[in-house]
C-alpha cells in the first residue's frame, strides 16, 4: 500500500510535504527570463525545487489549480511535475479536491491515477456523500498502489459555514464525515497500520485536533496551512501517532524562502532546501 | 448579466441544458474511427451535436471530467468544444465543481473565466465555506458576463450522507448552503429578476422541491437528472417562476439517441435534435 511509502518517508525524513503551488510570480526573474514560456518557467522552477529537496520530503503536494488557471500548457508543465516527482522516487499528491459521483467520479479516478496526470495520492471533497465519492477511487487503491486524502476539517475562516453544522445528536458535520472517512480507511490499511484512505485536516488548536485524532484511528492526515497560513509546529502534535501518521504542507514558505535573502534569487533551491530542514527540526522538536 | 441571455434562451428555445459528458464509447464506430486520436473524435462529435441542436438548446453543460480522464489531448478537446459553444452564439456551464479558497480559488476562476477553458458558468462545491470559495468569482460575475452555479442540493443516494444532516434548529444543510447561496445572489441580480449566482439542485419530489424554490428566491437553477438519471418532466414545474428560472440537463439520453433507432449511426446528430424537441415538448407540456 502506497501509505506504507508515506510512513516510511515520514520515519526516515520528517512530516514536511512540500506543496509546488507554483504562481509564476514567485519565480526570481531573471530565472524566469531564460524560459520561453510561463509554463516552461514554473516546471523548471519545480524542478530546481525537488532536486534541491526530494532526500528531505515526506512528500509533494501540487495544487492543480495554478496550473489549470494556464490553460493547457499549465497542465503540460503539472503533468512534466508530476512524472518528475516520480523519477525522483518521490511521493506526489494531487490536490484537485474533485467531488462527484457515479461515472464522472469514475472519470476523475482514470484522469488523477493514470495517464498525462497520473498522481499517487489525490485529495477529494465529500459534499456529495461520502460513498459516492469515493467508491470509484476504492479500485485504484487496492490494486493499483495508489491513495486519497478527504477533506475532513479546513482551517480557514469559511470552515465554520458548513463544517460546523451541529447535527441533532450535536456532532459537528466535520466529525459526521471523519466518522465514514475513518469506516472506509480502516477496510484499506497498510502494514504499518495506517490507511491509504486519509483526511485532510488544518491545524489548530491542540484538544480539538486531539479529539479529531480519536475518531481518525487510522487515516493518515494531511496538514496543510503551516508557515505562510498561520498554522504552527506545536498544532500537530495532537495528530501524531507514535510520533508518524501525517504530513504537515508547506508551500510559499518553502518556494518564497529565498525573498528573504540578500541576492536570494541565484539560489532559490538552496534557500528552499534550507527552509525544509529548519521547518522538518522546528515540527520534530515540538513533538 | 449572462442570466438575463440565459433566461431569454429558455424563453425562447425551453430548458433544455445539452451535457456534452462525451465518452469515446458513446461514439458511432465507424464515426470515430475517421480521426486521428480519442480526442479529436469526442471533439468533432461534440461539434456535430452542437450544430444540429444549438438554435433549440438553452445551453450546453460540458463535464470537464471525461475530458480530464484522457488527459492533455483530451482537455484540448474540452478547449476546443467551450470555444465551439461560444461561436455558434451558445452558452457553456463548465461543470467542474470546483471548491476551494482564496489564491487557490482565485486561480480556478482565472483558469475558468479567461484562457483556454472560458466558459460562460461554471459549477462550484461549497464544503470549504460559501464566501470563501466563491468570493474570487464575483468580479468576473459583476464585470465579465459571467455566472456560477453552486451545488446546493444533489439527487444521487450519497446525497442523504451530509446534505440532510440537521442542524439545531431542524434545517437540512443543504438548506443552511440554499440560505447563504441566495443571500449572494440577490446581490447579483439581472435585468430578468434572476440571479448570475445560481444553484445546481437535483429533481426529486414537488414537495421538497417547492419548499427549496422559497428559500432560492433569485437563483437560477441548473437541475441535472433528467432522463437517464430518473428525473422527469412533472419534477421541474416546482422549480420554476412564471415558467423560467431553471435549465434541465440530459446527457445521455440525448447523446446516445441514436442507439435507440435501427441504423441510427449514421444519423446520431439527427436523432440528437430529435430527442431535444422531444425533451423540450415534454417539459412544456408538463409545467
Amino acid at each position: 500500500m502506497i501509505v506504507d511509502k508515506l510512513f516510511e518517508h515520514v520515519k526516515e525524513r520528517g512530516h514536511v510535504c512540500i506543496g509546488l503551488d507554483t504562481d509564476y510570480s514567485y519565480l526570481p526573474e531573471a530565472y524566469a527570463k531564460q524560459f520561453k514560456s510561463k509554463a516552461e518557467a514554473i516546471y523548471n522552477f519545480n524542478k530546481d525545487i525537488i532536486d534541491a529537496t526530494y532526500d528531505l520530503a515526506a512528500c509533494y503536494k501540487v495544487q492543480i489549480a495554478y496550473y489549470e488557471a494556464m490553460g493547457i500548457d499549465g497542465l503540460r508543465a503539472y503533468s512534466d511535475t508530476l512524472k518528475y516527482i516520480k523519477e525522483k522516487g518521490q511521493i506526489s499528491i494531487a490536490d484537485i479536491k474533485r467531488g462527484d459521483i457515479s461515472k464522472t467520479a469514475e472519470m476523475y479516478a482514470a484522469g488523477h491515477f493514470s495517464g498525462d496526470f497520473e498522481a499517487d495520492f489525490v485529495t477529494l471533497s465529500p459534499y456529495m456523500g461520502i460513498n459516492d465519492s469515493i467508491e470509484p477511487f476504492l479500485k485504484y487503491i487496492k490494486e493499483n498502489e495508489k491513495g486519497i486524502f478527504v477533506l475532513v476539517r479546513t482551517s480557514n475562516q469559511g470552515a465554520k459555514d458548513f463544517q460546523y453544522i451541529k447535527d441533532e445528536n450535536g456532532l459537528n458535520l466535520y466529525e459526521n464525515v471523519a466518522d465514514m472517512v475513518e469506516k472506509l480507511a480502516e477496510e484499506n490499511l497498510g502494514s504499518c497500520g495506517f490507511s491509504s484512505i486519509g483526511s485532510v485536516v488544518g491545524a489548530t488548536n491542540n484538544e480539538e485536533s486531539g479529539s479529531l485524532r480519536k475518531r481518525l484511528k487510522t487515516s493518515f492526515l494531511l496538514i496543510p496551512g503551516y508557515g505562510a497560513q498561520g498554522g504552527k509546529a506545536e498544532d500537530i502534535k495532537a495528530y501524531l501517532i507514535n510520533g508518524n501518521g501525517a504530513v504537515v504542507n508547506s508551500s510559499r514558505g518553502i518556494l518564497l524562502a529565498y525573498k528573504k535573502e540578500n541576492n536570494g534569487e541565484d539560489n532559490f533551491a538552496m534557500y528552499a532546501r534550507n527552509e525544509v530542514i529548519r521547518m522538518r527540526d522546528d515540527i520534530r522538536a515540538n513533538i
